[in-house]
């Protein structure tokens, strides 16, 4: 277990059962690289709104697209305030009381003002680190992104700078004088599990699947 | 497939790509239904945080709750401005194209306000649709919330009145011209699996698991 700084400032803390709450790097790293999607929450004329997308991490920055017209993009890449949250739902906790249930998981809490990135040669290479977040080793074999694919598309790097990890693994905890109830405790793990890959209706049947496909998984 | 009515409020519209946007309730409840978590957006301090929470929904309304002590509790108790997004993934699209890459995936936006429930008997009610969406069956067997577990709940409602579903299904979409390119391409589904429970180290052997937990699954 690596040692749990202390958080980079108030508002990012974890205030709700604190014990949950992890402030280091490593920790931080392996969530926001096993979770496929994020959320990402903006104001728009101050109304909230949460969107899911897809991400990447490089180092210390998370990179997230969308097309130029999205409202996301359009609200985002003015470096207004937002919050980047990547969440793993590890399992179901039943305790023995109703008030004790829970959900075991890992969550990420990014906050901060994303950069939008310009430069072409910066761009797809932010693209490849989504595309690698994805589906390693997809991009080298696809047709990379021409112009106007690239012109078209707004790709925005958060940094990793006021961020916190909340993580809740393990069995229930009930009040002692439950323990006698007879009532079933203890988790229900889930876990998101490919199924089998469906060709698309156009491909020559020469062309197989391959091993990145038939052998994906989240890293762990 | 349900007729699709407009969307309530310019707002809430699915600007990107409107052939996937739908707004009326059978899509809209099918996808808040089966979603095991949502994610919650609202202000603090001019600051968007997004915290995933778990939630049920009973006709028009969507209750989701949480210690009186928690930030999101404090902020969105007061009718602020909020957002709630449930998203179901459904599996990677691989186009022959970086550009045409996608998820599909299932999400829904509610943008409003919540009220508090205080009445006791109602807050009651709403915790056990909360529990019946994570678990059918589990609340009628487990103890249920006394005085202080009650008074140290906030369960909130938040109207499904202003929001919208956002889905993509089905194979990649490529160019015309990318089609002969020799690179594999299709959908590849994921799906949440339940793995095998695990018994509390406390509860006696006598205990069997029960039948809403062998057989738990999302409805669908």
């Amino acid at each position: 277990m690596p040692e749990n700084p202390a958080p980079a400032s108030a508002r990012v803390a974890v205030k709700r059962l604190p014990a949950r709450g992890f402030y280091d790097r490593p920790t931080i790293d392996a969530i926001l690289d096993e979770a496929l999607v994020c959320h990402v929450g903006f104001n728009v004329d101050s109304q909230p709104f949460v969107i899911p997308t897809i991400f990447g991490r490089h180092g210390d920055q998370v990179f997230f697209h969308g097309s130029q017209a999205s409202r996301m993009l359009r609200a985002v890449r003015g470096g207004i305030p937002m919050c980047l949250t990547a969440t793993l739902l590890d399992g179901l906790v039943l305790a023995r009381s109703a008030f004790h249930h829970s959900i075991n998981y890992r969550s990420v809490v990014i906050l901060g003002a994303a950069a939008e990135i310009v430069e072409p040669e910066a761009k797809v290479a932010a693209l490849k680190v989504i595309s690698d977040h994805v589906i390693p080793g997809r991009w080298d074999e696809v047709r990379p992104p021409n112009k106007q694919e690239l012109a078209a598309t707004s790709v925005l790097a958060l940094p990793i700078a006021e961020a916190s990890a909340k993580v809740r693994t393990g069995p229930p905890k009930d009040d002692e004088e439950d323990y006698a109830l007879p009532v079933w405790a203890g988790e229900l793990p889930i876990e998101p599990e490919t199924q089998p890959p469906i060709p698309d209706a156009r491909l020559p049947q020469s062309i197989g699947v391959p091993g990145y496909i038939a052998n994906y998984r989240r890293p762990r």
